[in-house]
């Protein structure tokens, strides 16, 4: 990408990086004999979901109902919409039902409940395990919570249940490999003793966190896992240990609009609605992006001699530790921020531009009164 | 508005208290013969815009050059670009200076130089004062890179500096009248200091925060205030002071979609995609919005007993004190919730509703490829 053309914040993918983490899921998933579903709420984009379907992936997972008609309209049609039933959209469910194998993720007793007196049309239905994170669905040992929602499901007579599905984000606050795999190991347990008490053999397990399916190498036990944030990873998958620097795939691209050596600071157009305003530690220090050098052939690795240290609505403050790491920087000069949580960033951002200048889809940009049509 | 046809998250908007929020702040401008030149970056609307202009203002504030554009094409003709200049916008600038008057904020000696040196068209200079809250800006201590920055402007001819402004952002994190209030003294003492120094008395005088804008009465030494967050106000406003909770214009009405009695929590469809992640400590209690009761009027008062504790990318989670509070509530049930910082939750949802129902503009909403058409 000729990077005079660039005006202002931009997102930058580098596509042979989301190539390789996708082929590196794909095979793991071969090796094991798994189905590979992967969670397109980080890139929502028609352009990366083809570089999936080109690995012959066609069953998804997605966050919301309006990103499920999303990818139906672009011919997919085997979609987990992994965000719990919310009983304002049943009509919506029953339309993109009639054309995409669509699954319902059910997590407490009264959505079942609902659900069932609702529904006169077949719809396929995932139960929600919580096996430790706390957010959503039944919790892993509470088995009568379980029992009541699979009668309330199944007295309807019209609705099928699939599976036990869990997303255990709990994976990415930790910081070491081991930590996490002894996570992974307690909350595949957890979910297979639901299966267990349900009697029912054929239901399928399916989990969902970047960091195990990145780090784990056997997944004996599971039927199908979930992983989304992989695609491009971030600092925190970095941080956490879930990826090596050089499996980021995407950098905002931020240019300089102050220089202030006497705060020991540098500031570039790109704040919280570009960015979103996650942070993490790093030694100590609150980070909300690592700062690299880029040019024309996309951004170098950066150092933990300079960062970003806070946000506000169009700005982000760089504090670097020596003046020397800026000396030659100037307003106008393009720097590139590893972002801390890339789904957030893209979210926000609504496009894509490739190393090479072509621009991708988002979400974002669809008119919304097209949401629902299909 | 018929809370039946409400299927996900939306941004309601009072109109009306948006207009008295307006009224009260065009009166104090009035009795204190200044210029009112509110902040645009908050509701980023063409509709919101059509209120001000209501009230006879014709000249706004803007936090991106996109944004001006925005305003401009709706016919504004007097508009300050309040982020810093970033020279690889020049041409941009230039293209709007034909059609608008567009000030532009010069924050750093460098930026001065290299716009002297890029300018062939009369344009109009604001240079930002840094008065303490360390952002962006000249030090307001320093004469010399206030003078260097000058030199340079002057040297081209073509370019003319207008005033001063600061926007001393340390207020929206003062939790009371007295401590805004002093702070504000400060501020506009070292403005002021800046001014004298250059010799030049008709240089304007501007600031911009709410706080300070809400809680004085008396600008005596200032030209022209520009606020923004006021239109809607927020939670972090109605915490610091600056706002009853009856001024806040803005709750973001949410679906109930998971129901945990054993956690103590209710999750609602609502999360860092739609309120962004800014929170506030309450009460010692890590807060990211708070709950209220909504009906076909509008949204309630909150107590705080209930409040969003984590906000992850489609989800927001509900903690309460006692369970008689959630004790009627269901999957499907739709809950206000009044965000931390407005202007990031507008800039995440990109869209609004007026309580009768009628949707409002917002910036979000614009095509990318006419970003810059005029």
């Amino acid at each position: 990408m000729d990077t005079k053309s660039i005006t202002g914040p931009c997102l930058m993918i580098d596509r042979e990086k989301c190539l390789d983490n996708i082929d590196r899921m794909v095979q793991k998933a071969k090796a094991n004999d798994i189905i590979f579903r992967p969670h397109f709420k980080t890139h929502q984009s028609i352009a990366v979901g083809r570089w999936f379907r080109e690995y012959g992936i066609d069953k998804i997972t997605v966050s919301s109902l309006k990103m499920a008609y999303y990818f139906a309209r672009n011919g997919w049609r085997d979609i987990l919409v992994g965000i719990a039933y919310n009983p304002r959209e049943y009509e919506l469910y029953e339309k993109i039902s009639a054309k995409c194998r669509t699954l319902i993720t059910i997590s407490c007793p009264d959505s079942a409940r609902i659900l069932a007196a609702q529904c006169h049309f077949p719809l396929d239905v995932m139960i929600k395990i919580d096996t430790g994170y706390n957010r959503t669905g039944i919790k892993w040992d509470d088995p009568a919570e379980l029992y009541r929602t699979m009668e309330y499901l199944n007295h309807n007579g019209r609705i099928k249940i699939r599976g036990l599905m869990t997303h255990d984000g709990s994976t990415y606050g930790l910081n070491s490999r081991n930590k996490i795999m002894e996570h992974y190991a307690v909350s595949v347990d957890r979910i297979i003793k639901c299966r267990d008490k349900t009697g029912i053999r054929d239901l399928l397990i399916s989990i969902g966190d970047t960091p195990s399916a990145s780090l784990a190498d056997n997944f004996s036990g599971i039927d199908e896992i979930r992983p989304g944030n992989f695609v491009f990873y971030d600092l925190m998958q970095y941080i956490n240990g879930s990826c090596s620097f050089n499996d980021i795939a995407m950098a905002l691209i931020c240019p300089v609009i102050d220089i202030r050596p006497s705060s020991g600071t540098v500031v570039v157009h790109g704040g919280a609605v570009h960015f979103s305003k996650d942070s993490i530690v790093i030694n100590k220090k609150q980070v909300y992006g690592m700062v690299a050098r880029m040019d024309n052939s996309g951004w170098h690795k950066p150092t933990d001699e300079i960062y970003i240290s806070s946000l506000s609505q169009e700005h982000g403050i760089i504090k670097y530790t020596a003046s020397r790491i800026v000396k030659n920087i100037h307003p106008g000069d393009l720097i590139a921020v590893i972002p801390v949580h890339s789904c957030l960033t893209a979210d926000c951002m609504g496009s894509y531009f490739l190393k090479g200048g072509e621009s991708l889809d988002h979400m974002r940009q669809l008119p919304q009164d097209s949401e629902y049509s299909l």
